[in-house]
């Protein structure tokens, strides 16, 4: 649901993506050209899922290929996003996009790394940890788990 | 081209595929039910390819999934093994199938270990080759390295 500040841009940029247990998280995959776009293969640990040109560039057509991405993954067209719902702890990790388009350079890969965060209490924790989250993000891990 | 002892059948279990610079190398997948078959996902340090069911079993369709492996790769039919053709030094390394069908367990892995060996003579450094990747299966890699 919310991301950190790293651009997605070339190879070897990381993204981080931060989303809570059980809700929903968005990939930003920010298709600039998305009539060149021929097929995008999305790996983590296992492989999850291929993107495909639907009818119209508002509808993109996702194939998951691991049981454990099965019926939690849609792409949000026309930028190619990628939607994971029902997010589980397991999900978070390092995720790659291969992004195969019509011209040179043909293939560009943009990566990403998941984190999942639990809701501590409801609503007032919440808050709480989506601020920590980004207080975090300016300090050390250790100052986090201490706070924490 | 020649391939190692190993089962590739439970998820733990690595296969060796030994192959030779320039010359094609097969993957056993040795699918039994190929009517079960959904989708294969091909990945290594990069996604490969996907494939598909063909009109027949005999012709599985593949989409490669990055320009590493573009016009090298089919798979051959009823069994789903994947082929690698004019292979290169930096297709070796580790290999998974994620094999999607009907039916529990839906997804089940394949791990494969490619090596590739270059042709050090014409026939006769080949043959030396073949038979000394045979010899270092069974003898350690110390034992191998001073043999070379």
């Amino acid at each position: 649901m919310f991301s950190g500040p790293e651009a997605a841009g070339k190879d070897s940029e990381i993204f981080t993506v931060n989303g809570i247990l059980g809700e929903s998280v968005t990939f930003p995959v920010n298709i600039q050209e998305p009539q060149q776009v021929k097929i995008i293969a999305w790996t983590s640990k296992t492989s999850v899922a291929y993107v495909t040109p639907g009818d119209s560039e508002m509808a993109p057509i996702v194939t998951v290929t691991h049981r454990n991405y099965y019926e939690r993954i849609h792409a949000l067209g026309p930028k190619y996003n990628l939607v994971i719902s029902d997010l589980r702890m397991e999900d978070a990790g390092d995720y790659k996009a291969d992004i195969n388009i019509q011209v040179y350079p043909y293939t560009t890969t943009k990566r990403y790394n998941l984190q999942v965060y639990r809701k501590s209490w409801e609503d007032g924790g919440l808050l709480y940890d989506v601020l920590l989250v980004l207080v975090c993000q300016h300090f050390t891990e250790d100052f986090c788990i201490s706070v924490h």
